[in-house]
């Protein structure tokens, strides 16, 4: 298939297959061609916003026909590019933000159906007005969109207890590249009918299909949240509460955070007014979070955990919530520190993954050697430690050069990079590849990885239309 | 490819390739070729046995060079034909029984690497040795091994809490049908480097390749366990009492079962001596479990629970186990009323599930419409509440031929799944399709679905080698 006529010859075409008012282009769509960070902006033939699964069915074969590919696209939060087109004059945006149905939540059943393009708060607020509770928790919770963030298969905070998204995700609704719709938008909690298909789109980044709907499972609510700060002496103590923790306080922990002491300068440098709650003198800090609903005394739980690990040395110091309000006032520092790195400047962030027992000397020696490396940039690592999951950042110093700047950047990367081939960890903890990752992810791919993954993507998508460029290459780029 | 030569020097060939050692043929290879239910006798070219990955990798070439087929198998614990050949000429069984090596358990890492042939029950002892815990368990754990467990996704009694076999899976190891080995055996807890093949070979029974390692993640050990037996008043209380209890315990429930009052008469039938912990009249019992590690007192928790569930009248009676060796006995009327089942002759045993919002109602029609329909036969109705999963076990009456006997088997079958399918329910809620549920399957299987199955067979096993005739007919059968 080949693409032939004026840009405008196609948005016309498209128009004319789908009603003008599915299509974008010119000057709208450029909030849609511009990545989240606002690294990348780039464009695209249009940006065509269907309202249901038949128009998504629609749009596909228009695209199909006019030899154009898909870029399908959720709330535009993603890290890696896999939603920002990589060629302007011959892909089309689709965009799920229409599709804002939440088609049904069962309370008797733990469940509900709803569309890809529904904002995950919204969700999470109306599960919660139904007495029930989904866990995805993610920084862009107000803006990312379903639809994304199980095609990312998204993390997040409370991966530790209740998984990535995959986990969550009981049944899909695909569109797929021939315009057929996959429908699978089953409840069912237990369904073992041979190979489970819908394992392939999540975390595909739609290079196989448009994810249009998703059924989930929902949770008891968590009625009962306690929260604290808490001060230690190194890392490596950190991984060891964790692991206390998951014992002590029965698996209910829903978050377990660590954050270096410079959170806290940066978090107070974007909110100016953020106090402390403790000394900020401590190595290492832990936002820890148990929470549950129903007969188990939550709060006394924190305390008599808190008491015996602070009674063995292992916590120096914490700070309890005595307040939901509190409580958010302490979760600030981890919010406020993202902010804090945006304002010091362009920077490198990681997404990053090791065993749980090898993460304390991993960040040593990736920090040691990004030092020796790049003597004047600041090492920022967080994360999430139940899962082996830091985001080591790298701060270049000030008074370079824009140049300079992404010249260390670009070093950092590959001196980490380094480091974390010899733990056999993961470029991408969470984030996904997208077009953002994939020569590191490709560079590291197994032969034998490389070969079955392009021969499911030809299987399902023969004329790589979608979303080409993302994650793969097709045989003749690569 | 095209089978030539008799099974006697297709055996020579094999074991010239191979080495004698690895190949067994004739009597020997009798206990390989029976199903788990002596339902079924088959036979088989030969059983290779390989003890390691190198010469798993060597069985599958050496097989496919003479242009015949491979049956993977574990335990041979299966319940659908999964691992029973169908065509003895042509088909060669590929058993990991000798790859019994832990390679290793991590215990701060909350994580295990270990060969398909172990099994599963030794497995799960020396991960307590080592102070933690692997929480897949079913009836057949003595015997099944772990890369059975993972091909087939299997279930059992704790899936409310810690999900199937996929759930509990980091990674995998597989030998491909060209021979060549998938290596993916990371520890990571959190990896999303896109799409994620190792979900493909889960589930899969073997169509796809032969699993030969499987790394899965660890948990707390659940020191502590509160076990109750209780009885109300309709199976529509039992689902009642499920919503109550996980918001009430937290989600710390470990095991949720329905049981019909049959069950008693069916596991003293079997256990002659089985006292009777509490009347037997109720119209429903549920065997529960809450388990955990460390500050939160489970026995108090199960103590409350019950105090508020009977003072609302949701729960009629109940008998709290006071000692493991108490515990185990409840757990015997659930084990036993299977055992005293199989002693009543040949029945219908199913494996389905609805919503869970649907359960009771399932029942009660499916149950009625066998009643019409063949009016002699007993029901048995019992499962997996939390997971809206039922077996609804048809006991045909006393006196029937062994041909009447299996045509009333039929026709239950018929008329279960005629309702099931009104209901949205799965055929195989945790069994998987084998070769036992395939025409079921394949006639209810959307053609979309149908046909990106296919593709993704054809994609990674061009030539049907792997498994051929169990859950997909190839296109030429089909």
């Amino acid at each position: 298939m080949k693409t032939s006529g004026s840009s405008s010859e196609m948005v016309a075409a498209l128009a004319t297959a789908l009603g003008g008012d599915l299509v974008l282009s010119g000057q709208d769509i450029e909030r849609y061609c511009r990545d989240w960070h606002g690294d990348v902006t780039t464009g695209a033939v249009a940006v065509i916003r269907p309202r249901s699964t038949a128009e998504v069915c629609a749009a596909v074969r228009a695209i199909r026909a006019l030899g154009l590919s898909i870029v399908p696209q959720g709330g535009n939060t993603g890290l890696v590019l896999g939603c920002t087109p990589d060629d302007p004059s011959r892909q089309v945006i689709v965009s799920l933000e229409r599709m804002t149905a939440i088609r049904r939540i069962d309370e008797d059943d733990f469940s509900a159906v709803v569309e890809a393009g529904v904002i995950l708060s919204e969700f999470k607020d109306r599960v919660e007005e139904a007495g029930l509770y989904f866990p995805l928790a993610l920084g862009a919770q107000g803006s990312c969109r379903i639809g994304g963030n199980v095609s990312t298969n998204a993390g997040g905070i409370n991966v530790l207890r209740y998984g990535m998204t995959r986990e969550l995700v009981l049944g899909l609704e695909v569109v797929l590249p021939d315009g057929s719709v996959f429908e699978g938008l089953s409840t069912l909690r237990k369904d073992n009918r041979g190979i489970d298909l819908k394992q392939l789109f999540i975390g595909a980044e739609g290079t196989l299909g448009i994810i249009t709907a998703v059924s989930v499972k929902l949770m008891p609510p968590a009625e009962k949240v306690a929260t604290a700060l808490l001060g230690l002496g190194t890392l490596s103590d950190a991984i060891a509460l964790y692991r206390r923790a998951r014992r002590d306080c029965c698996d209910l922990m829903s978050a377990f955070e660590f954050m270096p002491p410079i959170a806290f300068t940066l978090a107070q440098e974007a909110i100016p007014d953020l106090a402390m709650p403790m000394s900020a003198d401590y190595p290492a800090y832990v936002l820890m979070e148990i929470s549950g609903s129903g007969l188990v005394d939550i709060e006394d739980l924190m305390h008599r955990f808190l008491e015996g690990v602070m009674e063995d040395g292992l916590v120096l110091d914490g700070v309890i919530a005595a307040s939901r309000s509190q409580a958010k006032n302490l979760w600030l520092f981890r919010e406020g520190m993202n902010e804090g790195q945006a304002r010091r400047g362009p920077h490198l962030r990681t997404d990053i993954s090791v065993p749980l027992s090898r993460l304390a000397t991993f960040v040593e020696a990736a920090e040691a050697a990004v030092t020796v490396r790049l003597p004047g940039c600041i090492c920022v690592s967080y994360g999430h430690v139940g899962d082996g999951n830091v985001h080591l950042n790298v701060l270049p110093p000030g008074g370079l050069s824009g140049e300079e700047v992404q010249q260390q950047i670009y070093e950092a990367k590959g001196v980490i990079n380094a480091v974390l081939d010899d733990f056999g960890g993961s470029i991408s903890a969470e984030h996904g590849i997208g077009r953002l990752k994939k020569a590191d992810f490709l560079q590291r791919l197994p032969p034998v990885q490389r070969r079955l993954l392009t021969a499911v993507k030809q299987a399902i998508d023969p004329d790589w239309i979608m979303n080409p460029g993302c994650q793969l290459n097709s045989d003749t780029d690569s």
